[in-house]
C-alpha cells in the first residue's frame, strides 16, 4: 500500500488523556481512534495487525477441531437467570437496554448461556460429544475506569470458545489439548518468551483455572513466576498450600507484575444444569454436559505486544502481525530514486510481500524514519541517492541499529527466506 | 468437513413463530438460531456463507481504493447532536444503555457523525482527498416488527463505506466507480439478473439516491421495472415528472415487491458542516468536505438469496457464497462404498476443493438426499453400492433433475473447470 494514500497521519504528540504505552504508540501510529474511555476504533494499519492476530487463534482453534459462530450481543434476561447472571448486583459490569415494548436486554458481556441454551436444539446423544464451538464477538463491559488502553476496554472483540464434553475424562482431554493452542498462540504471536502457564483461582468447579499471563509493567496482575519450570501462581492463589501442591518451592518464585492475555477454565456441569443441556448416555440416561469455557482478547494480545515489545522510538511488531512485513521508503526528489523506489514497491507486491510504500512527497527523512520507527514494520528498506550510488537499497531490521545496502536481487533473497 | 463431526443438525420442522421463507429454511438446516425475534446467531454453515458475501464485498470495496477500518458500536450523545440525531423523536429506533456514571450511550444505528469526527485528526489539504472508508461492522436498531428473517432484523453486520471529496463533482466519480462495484456484487452473489439500480428519494442534498432492489414476493419495497433499461423506480418517488425526467415510459414499466439489498447516496456537506470536517483548499481557504454513503447489509443479501434462490426442497446456493462447493454423500454401511467414500473425500480435500461429507452412519439415504436439498451446496455427489458397480460416482448440480455417474477421474475435472 502506498502511504500517500493512507487516509491516517501518524502524530508528534500522544493524547494528553492517555496514560497508557500501548494506547499512546497506537494513537500517534495512527492504529486505533479513542472514541471515549475504554472504546477505540481500528483504522487500517490497527485492523491489519488484528485480523493477523485473529488469524492464528483461528487457525489454532481449527486445529484442535473448534467450530466457528457468531452469537448475537444482544441477549436476554431469561437466558441469564437461572444461573443467577442477570441482576447488576451479581454481575456488575452489564450493560442493558430496552425494546420498545420495554422488555429489558443485555449487551453480551460472555456468552456461557446463550450458547449452553442455543445447543439445546442439538445435543442428544452421547456420540454427539465432544464437541467445542468458538466465536469471534463483541463484548460489551461497563467498566468503571478504563485506564490501560486496548488492554481493557468496555467494547472488544473477544474469541471465545466452548467444549462440550460426556464427562470430566472426555473434558480434560480436549482442555489439555486447548492449553496446548494457547501455548502456540502466544508463541506465534511473539511474546511466547515473556507469557506463563499460571495458576488461578477454580471458582466452585475445579481446584485451579490456568491463566496466561504475560510479564509487563502495564499488567494490573501479580503472579509469582517459577523461571525454570515455565510456570506461575496468580497471587489471588498464592500460598503455601498450593505452592506445595504444584511442586515449587517459595525460593524459586519470583514476583512479577503481569497481564492476563488468555485464560481457560472448567465450568463443570453449572451453565448444563442451569439451562438443562443434556445427553444420553450409552445406557439409556440423561446426564448434563461437562463444559469449559475458553477465552482470548485480541485486542488485549495486541495492546500487550506493544506493551512489551516496542522502545523509545516505536512499536516492535513481530513479523507475524505486523501490518505489513515491509516498510519502504523513497527519500528525496530525484527522479532516479523515485522510480527505482517504484520498481522495488512493484517488485515486492508482484512477490506477495506486504509492503508499506512511503512514497510521500515533500516530507524530509528524518520524518520519514521517526514514521518507520513508531509504525514497527520488521524491514526498513531505503531507497536513496546513497543507496543508488551502491547500486542497492539499504534494509535494516526494526531490531537493529543499523542497516547495509544490498542488491535488489539480494532483498527479494533476505524477505522471502525469511518468514 | 465431515458432517458427523459438525455439531449443528437439519430439522424437519420450522419453528411455529418464524413467517419469512429465509428464516425458515435457514433455520431447519443449521445456517442460523434465533435468540429472539429480530435476532440471530449464525452457526458454521451460516457463517461460511455470510463470510464469502463480505470477501466479494471487500474484494469490490478494495479494488475502488476503499480502506477497511471497524468502528465502534458505542457511540457518545454528543457526536449525534450536530446533525440532531440524538432524540429519539428523530431517530425512533435507538438502542440506548448507559455507563457507570449515568452518561448516556447510543448503540451504532449508524457511523456518519462518528467517522465524521474521528477524521477531523486526519483530513488537512485538498491533497488528501478523495478517499474512501469501510467497515463491516454491527449496528443495532431497535425495530418494532422483526418479521423477515434476516432481511430486517435488531443487530447485524452492516458494510458501510463513507466517502469524501474535495467537491460533488470529484464526489460524483468516486460515486459512479461505487455504483459499477455495487453491480459487481450482486451479480457475483448470484442475484445480479433480479436486482435493478433503483431511483429513490435522494433526501435534502440530491435530486435521488440509488438503491439496488432485488424482486422477491418477501421484500417490503414496491419498485416500478423497466425490464429493458435495466433500472427501476422506487414507489416514495413514483410520478409523471420523475418518470419523464429518467427517459422512461409509465406503458413500460412493471410493478414488483422488492427488497433493497444495496444503498448509495450523497450526503454533501450536511456532516461535515455540522461537526466541521474541512480541508484547506488549492487557494487556501477552509471548506467543508463533499461525503457519500454506501451500504450494503451481508445478512439481508444472503436472506434475498434464500428467498430467490430456493424451491420447495430447500436452498439452491449459488456456487460464489455456497458454505461447500460439494455435498459428498457415502450411501449404506458397505465397506468398499465406504472406503471409496472416504478416498473421493481426502482427494478433493487435497485438491482444495471444498466439501461436506455426509459421512454420517446409520442414515437412511432418503434423509441424507433431503438434507443435501435442504442445505443447497451447489454439486452432489453420491458414492453408492450402486455408482460403484458402475465404478464412479453420481454427480447432480442442485439445479438438476438427474444425476449422472462419471469417473472419479472425471468428477475432479468437473470440479476444478468450473469455477
Amino acid at each position: 500500500m502506498k502511504q500517500s494514500q493512507l487516509f491516517t497521519k501518524t502524530r508528534k504528540e500522544a493524547p494528553s488523556d492517555e496514560v497508557s504505552k500501548n494506547a499512546e504508540l497506537l494513537i500517534r501510529g495512527g492504529f486505533i481512534n479513542k472514541e471515549m474511555a475504554g472504546v477505540y476504533s481500528y483504522l487500517p494499519l490497527g485492523l491489519k495487525v488484528m485480523k493477523k492476530i485473529e488469524n492464528i487463534i483461528r487457525e489454532e482453534m481449527n486445529a484442535i477441531g473448534g467450530q466457528e459462530i457468531v452469537m448475537s450481543s444482544l441477549q436476554e434476561k431469561e437466558t441469564w437467570e437461572p444461573t443467577n447472571q442477570w441482576s447488576d448486583a451479581e454481575v456488575d459490569i452489564w450493560f442493558k437496554t430496552k425494546l420498545k415494548n420495554d422488555t429489558e436486554l443485555g449487551l453480551a458481556v460472555t456468552h456461557e448461556a446463550p450458547i449452553t441454551k442455543m445447543l439445546k436444539g442439538f445435543l442428544n446423544s452421547y456420540r454427539d460429544l465432544p464437541f467445542s464451538v468458538y466465536q469471534f464477538q463483541t463484548k460489551f463491559r461497563n467498566e468503571t475506569r478504563a485506564k490501560s488502553g486496548i488492554m481493557r476496554t468496555r467494547e472488544f472483540v473477544m474469541k471465545d470458545l466452548y467444549s462440550f464434553s460426556k464427562d470430566e475424562e472426555q473434558h480434560l482431554e480436549f482442555y489439555e489439548k486447548c492449553k496446548q493452542a494457547y501455548v502456540n498462540i502466544f508463541k506465534r504471536a511473539g511474546i511466547g518468551h515473556l507469557t506463563y502457564l499460571t495458576f488461578a483461582s477454580g471458582g466452585m468447579f475445579s481446584k485451579f483455572s490456568h491463566e496466561f499471563q504475560t510479564i509487563t509493567s502495564a499488567g494490573e496482575d501479580i503472579i509469582y513466576v517459577d523461571e525454570n519450570k515455565g510456570i506461575a501462581i496468580n497471587k489471588e492463589v498464592y500460598n503455601d498450600e498450593v505452592i506445595e501442591s504444584l511442586g515449587l518451592s517459595k525460593e524459586s518464585l519470583v514476583e512479577n507484575k503481569a497481564v492476563e492475555v488468555g485464560n481457560i477454565f472448567t465450568l463443570s456441569t453449572r451453565f448444563s444444569d442451569a439451562l438443562d443441556l443434556t445427553y444420553q448416555t450409552e445406557a439409556g440416561e440423561k446426564k448434563s454436559a461437562f463444559m469449559g469455557s475458553y477465552g482470548i482478547g485480541p485486542a488485549r494480545l495486541m495492546g500487550t505486544v506493544v506493551e512489551v515489545l516496542s522502545d523509545d522510538k516505536g512499536i516492535i511488531w513481530p513479523e507475524s502481525i505486523a501490518p505489513f512485513k515491509v516498510h519502504l521508503l523513497s527519500l528525496g526528489e530525484d527522479v532516479e530514486v523515485i522510480k527505482s523506489a517504484n520498481e522495488v514497491y512493484e517488485e515486492l507486491v508482484k512477490k506477495n510481500i506486504e509492503v508499506l510504500f512511503d512514497d510521500r512527497v515533500g516530507i524530509m527523512a528524518g520524518e520519514k524514519f521517526a514514521d518507520a520507527d513508531l509504525l514497527g514494520m520488521p524491514y526498513r528498506v531505503v531507497v536513496s541517492t546513497r543507496s543508488l550510488k551502491e547500486n542497492g537499497v539499504e534494509v535494516k531490521k526494526r531490531t537493529e541499529e543499523k542497516g547495509s545496502v544490498i542488491s535488489r536481487e539480494e532483498l527479494i533473497k533476505v524477505l522471502t527466506n525469511k518468514n
